[in-house]
């Protein structure tokens, strides 16, 4: 088997996407967005987006975040988010490099900022000895493979937005958390009064693109220098725009985002009641995380990738992307219950 | 006609670049640059830079530069480069930013910063007013199409290391100059004294994707940290290091560099008698900059377009690429032939 | 009662601190720490330190901190500090922002970080998408007034430095530390293995005014260029001088700090059987914290303003400083009582 | 002689000044600024500057500075300032560090920006590569002592303001050029069109201090934040407060800066007529600038220090302070005339 669970950005990119690259490869454009393919994409993400929604595309999922939110506020600042978030804990202090800022985590045992968790962290405000909250940024779906309903996000904007702080959303699987909701794109962002959003591409099959979402164009107006200066502008744009036309023009998002929440669904299902096995989160998108005997996770790893989520309480994450197969899960699940030492309930689920 | 002379960053991607995107797309392998595929095009790469070589790929070259310079220095000392210099004055203060760091100027009528204008600045040594010089930064080829010689590359080393300074290469064009010269890369890079290279793959042919190149293991360190804080570690790496890999296998660097070398010496020679137009700087690699009378430059533009390089003087840079043809040089040709009012010459030159 | 218990940093300047400006005030000298006087005070802070430190005068206490933390460390890497750090908490993002790098809280019920919590902080070590730890940051006395023995700071290096980490120590209060433990400086710096020191005088009677100090000079080898980048070098560093020469020239800064431990006793002494007051912390140097009815709060600040530390649990801050008298004590003492509505229990302390 | 020509921060503290130190010394009153000193200096300062005048007081210079231009700009933005700038060659890259921005130093032969070096600078607008101007920063008076008059300035502030940029004023000899032009300090700030002021007040007297001073509210709005990250927020602020009262409120300031003005126009009549002697620029307020002959200069400095302006021509700054006396000048006038071997000049002059 040559697919494992270790992550979605472990899989390649969807032959779709690749057709496109191929596709606007011929003669001579202008480099740095200021080109027709570029505009095609934009104009085919305000589809789902909302036709005022300003769009850029950058290289990578740091840099998406870490420039939604330095168009957003002031070194002095603060980003309130979960004490698991992307950002505070595993982009090796990229936000507070480039912005200079500081990341507030809050207590979120499904990987979920509640409206209670940010006002709690309100009452530095105004003391300058303090870094001052100016945004609150969520994971959607979480790091937990948890998802925000369109009710949530908007009760987090509401916070937000009471107390002058914008809402950013790290959308790196946002397509998961649309997919398991079955709801437009628009309704968990500009519909629910995010500000910014880092839109994901990269683990729903493309070979490497992000875009940063504006939802009001105010919020984006010197952008492109920002974009620039962080290292983030692509001088032959037209390959990250075509990926992000493959995605988005004929539902390819929804399909993969669709298939791979499928395909995680199926391993939860297999492998949940496996003696040993504890799943430790709602399944909401496209990750397991489970608790499993510590003395077993070396030797499933040897056979199939994944990473250990939390050593000290043996939990493991298991994450399916676009090309997990029904295959892939129903051996996986059984390699599972065969290190269970319960190989009878493995095959039952074949 | 498709093809302009703007940049080689209008070009697409080389066939053989696209193919090799398409090979390394099956399956699932580590993210990060954990993969086969990466460490493949690692040895690739060290057959031509040298074996002890330590390559990283990043995103850009702006991040290239950014993260070379970065590794070398710290934020009170200072770069010395060209006054000319892409990193001086095309990155947006990108350097300034990050590392922040000073850059210093010098006057550089060619693009060539030499040792005396690095030893002019520094006097300032040793004073805790003043930002250390710490690197010196040249650009092969540089800003203005010329090239430096193996010689050139190794007094501004010696220079720079008899003074406890740096000496790093922004090579975005670097094949073009060893083209140019007709020697190996290590020839101006290791073998010259070279401390750190940023290796341009994006204007050669690829999607996108460039190398920083340590020649001495031991600047490269903590490199991987500084990497991915600076928002440059590519999660699906696979697609960058193939690229390079079908770059430096079998030699397409070379031949697209030469090729693109040839065509602006093409050109050179077909307009350089035209009255009218003053070539002003040597055509050692793929850039052809002149000098026109102001009014026939927006007329030419319109049907080719390229860039005006200072205005003041009515400097105009014209700029071959790896898919530029002898088609596309000498139909370029008369239409300047032409603007300048010269219709016979330029015909002659077909 | 002009002396509030609010902070050390509430009182003025010691008489000896104001006269020797007036004494080093005649002629010139060259600026930036190149005259006599500053020799002089180095000298002098030798004798407690170790002839080998080297020693750095700065405005404040955060470029103190700042500073020495950015001479131990690079952007990539992580701070383990105290959840209650004034580093973390109360400098509104400077080290962030300054050194670009991430800070680590660990929890600190009594202020103090132990070994056990910097080992459960080394798990990230080599992963690139963490922030490295490089630096273990203490404060002595701690935010909560609590003090490290030397035992305690010396199994704190030996861990740190077994793991390739550094010990800093934010010594704001080091005086009050020393003071007591008893036991000189160097007991709880260099013999212990600290490693750089911020040296306060601000809150132990200067005008203003903060050292840096390295006990390895290896470590401080850049550190007048850091200096001046941080914005921390004083012009007429004569006058920064002449305030530590007068603080440590005849220990002032012990008779200061002892007497200060010394009225915190007192008071603690006099509110701690009163109803009502639960005192939180040891009250090992200057402060005391106690919690109170919240509603007892608001008129006791009235009639002697103090900080409250935290608001959720109704816990108060109460600070001595060089100035206090034994009269202010069983004043507010008393007052305290009486708020309590136990008037009785005050009366008989006095 | 105990005073050199070195800088005006050579010289120590003005008596009044250190006397106001310990007016302010009595007591507790609420560090960070909260106090009635700093209340009633800021009202003084009001009364210069105008009452609608936002004002912070800070430690040093280069403080002030970085300050008072990062309350303008963003990263991505740059500042045109005089290639002499102290900003831009004095302060170790303190404004890229703190600021991330870039520096962009014009032509000045006499230390002034005029309002065609700004224009000339601004045909990057726009474009995404170029670091944007968005401050204009001029030093008053300059760092070769020359003076800009109110209708310099405001033509400077008009063109700024005519492409959106601001005018940043760095008056660390402002009372010297007030004096010199006869004219209160509004005239060169406010109602010049000035939008951010430092107010410098070490080299004219203090024992060190600064302002920051807005003309404009709304650009102060989250400037406090600022401060307090920057390291710039003194906690005994009474000391600053009371030093700046001190200066302004009987006119010290001017009656120090008008002794100083004098005393540099004495030593220049003294030295102007002196074979050898050549005075490079005009000498506005309290420097004298001159070339002579290389060989002289050693003996010179050891007789009474100053400092080499420019190695390669040999140009000397010789800079008069408060405490300057008519007997320092004609001292030091009759040993550079001795030192030109003639003593006959020297002599007419006593």
């Amino acid at each position: 088997m040559t697919r494992s669970f270790a992550s979605d950005n472990n899989a390649g990119a969807h032959p779709e996407v690749l057709a496109a690259l191929a596709r606007v490869n011929e003669g001579h454009v202008r480099a740095y967005g200021d080109d027709p393919f570029t505009a095609s994409a934009i104009a085919t993400l305000r589809g789902h987006l909302g036709e005022t929604a300003e769009i850029f595309f950058v290289f990578g999922g740091t840099g998406a975040n870490v420039l939604g939110l330095h168009a957003l506020m002031r070194p002095h600042e603060a980003v309130i988010c979960s004490q698991y978030a992307h950002i505070h804990v595993d982009e090796c202090g990229a936000p507070e490099r480039f912005i200079g800022c500081k990341l507030v985590g809050v207590e979120a045992p499904d990987g979920k900022v509640t409206p209670e968790a940010v006002t709690a962290r309100l009452g530095v405000v105004g003391n300058e000895h303090h870094s001052q909250p100016r945004v609150v940024s969520i994971s959607q779906a979480t790091e937990y493979g948890t998802v925000y309903t369109p009710e949530e996000v908007r009760a987090l904007a509401d916070t937000a937005h009471a107390h002058e702080l914008w809402l950013h959303v790290d959308g790196a699987r946002i397509a998961n958390a649309a997919a398991a909701l079955d709801v437009p794109l628009r309704a968990i962002t500009a519909d629910a009064g995010v500000d910014v959003l880092s839109l994901g591409g990269t683990k729903n099959g493309l070979v490497g693109g992000e875009a940063v979402v504006f939802f009001d164009p105010a919020r984006a107006e010197r952008f492109r220098f920002m974009r620039k200066q962080a290292m983030q502008l692509p001088s032959k744009m037209r390959f990250i725009a075509a990926q992000f036309e493959a995605l988005f023009v004929n539902d390819l998002w929804l399909r993969s985002a669709r298939h791979a929440n499928a395909m995680a669904q199926r391993l939860a299902e297999r492998v949940r009641d496996v003696p040993g096995v504890t799943i430790t989160q709602a399944v909401d998108a496209n990750a397991v995380f489970a608790t499993l005997p510590a003395g077993t996770v070396p030797a499933l790893q040897e056979s199939c990738f994944f990473y250990v989520w939390d050593e000290g309480r043996s939990e493991v994450r298991w994450m399916a992307s676009w090309d997990t197969t029904e295959e892939d899960v129903d051996a996986f699940a059984s390699t599972i219950a065969r290190a269970m030492g319960s190989p009878r309930q493995a095959s039952s689920t074949s």
